[in-house]
């Protein structure tokens, strides 16, 4: 018999129960260079989902798909200044191919614009040629010597997609589709609920006019930037010359926006469902929807037997019948999975046709289900904890959005729950400062829909006409 | 109007022909970098099509995928003797990160044995990790000079698949799995025929006991390794103490393999199909299987309008009507994209409601087809055009096999028509080296069932047992 791991409690020591987690789901290990991870075959296979459900909606957009070279020669990589500024201390960098030493260094890719955009340069040059919408799936490396698995490593996975357009508008329109998409499945297939909003200056992407972002606030009330949609304006094409000529004949530089996702993702995934028992998985994402658990014990051959039937009838489902596992343990690896439903066969069942089906995510009781039933019903409890688990996360996020009025107010609220705090801030750069130094909360983002007010700053007191969501960075 | 661009012709300088085709085709561009290429989206999207193809076999055969670091510290890396000195001269390696010099600088990836295996030791401890078969879809690199798209680049695209085994048996199963699995995704899907068989001891891959490749000629006659399945034996094993205990509580080494594909298999596709006028798409990675193409001119818009009711009914297919283009540069967009079907809409056609159907396949006759049976109809000749193709791939290879009994024959085969050569060799490297030397012919492959023989070696005369493929790499 195998022995059953113990996993912290999630209430108790959040940070200790992810790690294990991580390790006994099996999601991913550690790679042996610093900062790096391997992601193992059933975290992978989340990921699969996220890339499934995601590039149709790109596609459906009218994004197409490329790839790009890993290696920015340095040369190109420091044009555009506030870019490198950005991304340079974090780069990892070759200098040597083939046994000699290279004249130009060669930037692993942190993000691609300069790679992406030298060549738009050359494909873009008459209005026929916009939009041009390509998007990539592809690893990045942005140094990191503390790995934390999927929420701050090296290299991770993502994909990166670029606009560049004729207008303005056009190209304000992409930002704005980037990031909703990336809510809608947020909210659709992660089930997680967050805010979307427009970043502070200080807080946006290096070389961008505005930054997007979609976060979402995790079971011990930080605030975790989960992915993020650029408006870069026109800072790329001046810098590296991509121009067209417009309907009228006018040379103009293009517009352009880039927007990425990231593995981080199942990071937020693990963490905002997971419970003491292990992953509670949606089943939009989950890698096995449906798991088979025979009671084993006596007519072991005949109740297995019955699962196989169970399986063929559903088309999808895994059954966990390891008779080296008690029930209990076998019980327990479907727990820790996150599988969303579980079926338990024993010999009543198998006498009886039925199954009884038990669910991971908390509150939902067993039920007893006709076999000749099984398809439909496990079809409909699917939809069911699917929509049970994005209310318990709208539910949250409502719970921990909090308003201050004075800074004391706001200090009390980061000593004592955290979350987002909503606030009137003059946006000046040295407030949010001196508020991230005494609080520990930056400026996470302002609503896209947000009405000037009439205000006062939560810190200095001047005069505010936003307010702002504050909370401490994951 | 924009101006149709000239194709070098195949049949006179096939390099030239390529590298326009893959430019006028947007296939890919080069990267900034030495020896990097850029895979644009018609490119990509073929390389989508393999990788959905692929991904179900492997799936069905029990591999799992998951995602490894890109990053191999050099210390982990010089491990295995034989494996390190066969990829260590064409690596990239990093020697800063994060604006600090690596005391153990890292190696980007040329193939993810050893960073794979690193894992593997720690994850296999009983019989009951067996097998584990691991796919990983990602980039290495294998540092190049000079770019030729698609066949010869620093980066590339590929799929590495990696077993681990309890039997040296069962090790051999996966290995011939394998490369029989690509032998038939090149045949089924690539529409390319070629041999199977096993490398000799020099040209096997680094660190492998036997290695078996897929390998099919040029139109020019050279010889392209297109893939290859590795029986790594246990030498990783040994070196990385990758070790069970089986049933009976012994510890063993396990039985390892890997294989690989790449976009390489891209280029192998332009270069046999393409012909004078541009690509041939096998339809069934081509990423438009159907163009539709309007004359215009007088009632545009209804035959407009009728060309979208097609376009309906078929549910795939593309509408090329850029009024800005003649017909004839329509057509030859169609052409040099390789689309395998276009169907041409006039006045006529919409009035009888019928389509023109026309191959890009050559020796295919146009055909008038009814609107109603299109959907049918055209299923059909999609079959008909892979299956085409196939067939006209396994008559050249069948063409280009051709057998040498003494040196001279060797010698003028190699002179005049290349391709495949059949001959005796006694196995001796030095043979094998100065064969190359003389003629520029390698030895490719012996075919798996190969029968012992009595013969002399075509080089040196003394006991040969076994026909040897010879060919001039690609």
């Amino acid at each position: 018999m195998q022995e059953k791991k113990l996993l912290p409690k999630k209430s108790k020591d959040i940070s200790k129960w992810y790690l294990a987690l991580i390790e006994q789901a099996k999601l991913a290990d550690y790679g042996p260079a610093k900062g790096t991870m391997i992601i193992r075959p059933y975290g992978y296979a989340i990921w699969e989902n996220v890339v499934a459900a995601m590039d149709a909606e790109f596609k459906k957009s009218g994004a197409v798909n490329a790839y790009f070279p890993l290696f920015i020669p340095n040369s190109l990589f420091v044009k555009e200044k506030e870019h490198v500024e950005g991304f340079a201390p974090e780069t990892a960098v070759v200098t040597y191919g083939g046994g000699e030493k290279l004249k130009d260094p060669l930037v692993v890719r942190p993000t691609s614009e300069m790679i992406m955009y030298e060549a738009y340069a050359r494909w873009i040059s008459s209005w026929r040629d916009l939009p041009m919408v390509i998007n990539q799936w592809n690893n990045v490396v942005r140094w990191e010597k503390r790995t934390y698995p999927f929420l701050r490593t090296s290299e991770f996975l993502w994909q990166e997609g670029h606009g560049a357009h004729a207008t303005r508008q056009e190209n304000w329109e992409r930002v704005l589709w980037g990031i909703e998409t990336y809510a809608k499945i947020y909210r659709d297939f992660f089930a997680i609920d967050g805010l979307v909003g427009r970043k502070s200056e200080s807080e946006k992407f290096a070389g961008a006019d505005t930054t997007l972002t979609f976060e979402l606030i995790t079971p011990d009330g930080k605030a975790l930037q989960s992915c993020t949609s650029h408006d870069l304006g026109q800072n790329f094409s001046k810098t590296l010359d991509i121009s067209f000529q417009d309907k009228d004949g006018k040379n103009q530089f293009v517009w352009q926006n880039s927007w990425g996702f990231s593995t981080r993702s199942i990071g937020a995934l693990v963490l905002v469902h997971g419970d003491d028992n292990g992953l509670i998985l949606p089943p939009k994402l989950a890698p096995i929807k449906v798991a088979i658990v025979p009671v084993l014990g006596k007519k072991d051959e005949e109740v297995l037997k019955y699962c196989e039937k169970i399986k063929e009838s559903l088309g999808f489902a895994e059954i966990f019948a390891d008779s080296e596992k008690s029930f209990g343990f076998r019980i327990n690896e479907v727990e820790i999975k996150g599988i969303p439903v579980r079926l338990e066969i024993g010999t009543r069942e198998m006498q009886e046709k039925t199954a009884t089906v038990g669910f991971r995510f908390p509150g939902m009781e067993k039920k007893l289900v006709r076999f000749t039933e099984l398809p439909e019903k496990i079809d409909e409890f699917l939809v069911q904890v699917q929509d049970k688990m994005l209310e318990n996360s709208k539910k949250f996020l409502a719970d921990n959005i909090r308003e201050a009025k004075t800074f004391d107010e706001f200090k009390e609220i980061m000593k004592t729950k955290r979350g987002f705090i909503k606030a009137f801030w003059c946006e000046d750069p040295k407030c949010e400062a001196s508020i991230k130094e005494e609080t520990k909360a930056s400026t996470r983002l302002k609503l896209l829909d947000a009405k000037r007010e009439k205000g006062v700053c939560i810190y200095c007191g001047r005069k505010a006409e936003y307010i702002w969501y504050f909370g401490q960075a994951y």
